[in-house]
């Protein structure tokens, strides 16, 4: 088994990296060889446009659809995103550590989405969602909080954290992705009080723990429940009497 | 009145760009003086990090939060940032012309979120919501996506449009923006086919004379509702009783 770990954090020091160090440390112990795309390390621009495509095939309308498949056909990808792209390739098990940013992620985790899930190479209109190109392999967020867990309820002033996670989680459902319920982490303010692994809060510790109990046990894991191709018309709603499975579907009819 | 309107697409003649233009001619004849932050021709760097902070409060632990309010404070936040903030603090209309990628927006659009709504300066943990900075004005995205309007419904494939877009609306509502109703372009594919303005097909054209009738009106508009400070208990929970108005509480009781 192998496994990426995707860390989106700006201090080498950060609860996340810690968080990203606790997953290193469970899956090796496990057997994974793991590797870890740090963006901030790495410097990954996150800005998807026309100075990444060097032959561009309309140069006088930049598509970013368009380039991505022309580069990826003719083997000329960027190098960044094609790093990238490689160790996807060699990935069982893909794990994305950041924090939550304006009910989001880090813009730079948001273009690792533009860039690496390239159109034409690892996805296209028909190679997708239960056909999609990691059909097989499993994806898992893992991503920290500043609020507390209650503000993320339904009825909680942040909203419901699981439609809050569905670009994601749904991102990597597109991909072929089974996606692993997400760990989250709540109540996870940044600053120096966390900055010595030995030192930090109970609470803290204890989300370090439920994180390695979680990817301890991997193989038990039930992937969140997607709908596929056949669950859909022609017109992309969902055909009578197929459930919904998505978190959009709470309450509907 | 005055209106910043933020533009988040990589070509110039986009349709997308398209949109803005009529932003901007209908905001002008009615009397609007008009900014346009185009963020792609600005080459706004969207990835918040300690290279932004000339003099850091805490240079060997970096929070985004310490240093944004630190640099406020200090009158040292950097000078794409100021600009915007500047810009930000002339308008009374926001609008946000962006497509949909990843169920989100584009990186460099999610990274100016990120680094130009300044904690400690534009919000701080009181300053938010119906105690906004910005209490009083009002904001509006204006997104385009690839898939068609029936797979943006609650039982659709994407996902219901409104959930997808709580990221950004719930952000302008937390800056105190008073958030008009959603303008929404359905299935725009980037390409060729939509480079001249005046030989776009007859469905493009009827979302700029839509977008065209909606900011001819805005004074008519009625802004979403959302929960305020009054309506959440110490925990950040709905009150018992207090109707919840985010699409979250669809069918919740």
């Amino acid at each position: 088994m192998r496994t990426l770990i995707v860390l989106a954090h700006p201090e080498a020091k950060s609860f996340n990296a810690q968080l990203k160090d606790v997953a290193v440390e469970t899956l090796e112990n496990a057997g994974h060889r793991v590797e870890v795309s740090d963006l901030y390390a790495l410097g990954f621009d996150p800005v998807e446009g026309p100075e990444h495509f060097t032959e561009m095939k309309q140069p006088d309308w930049f598509s970013a659809q368009t380039e991505q498949r022309h580069a990826w056909e003719q083997g000329k990808t960027g190098a960044d995103v094609r790093a990238e792209a490689d160790k996807l390739e060699r990935a069982d098990f893909l794990l994305f550590q950041y924090p939550m940013w304006w009910f989001s992620m880090p813009a730079i985790l948001k273009g690792w989405l533009d860039r690496v899930l390239v159109y034409g190479g690892l996805y296209t209109s028909r190679m997708r969602y239960d056909e999609g190109y990691f059909t097989g392999r499993r994806a898992m967020i893992s991503v920290t909080t500043g609020g507390p867990e209650a503000t993320f309820a339904h009825n909680g002033r942040n909203g419901d954290i699981d439609l809050l996670l569905w670009p994601m989680n749904f991102a990597l459902h597109y991909m072929g992705y089974g996606v692993l319920p997400p760990f989250v982490a709540y109540g996870i303010e940044g600053g120096l009080k966390y900055s010595n692994p030995d030192s930090i809060p109970g609470r803290l510790q204890g989300y370090k723990e439920a994180l390695a109990a979680r990817l301890g046990a991997l193989d038990e894991a039930e992937p969140l429940k997607f709908n596929g191709w056949d669950d859909w018309d022609e017109d992309g709603r969902l055909k009578p009497g197929v459930p919904g499975y998505s978190p959009f579907m709470r309450g509907q009819p």
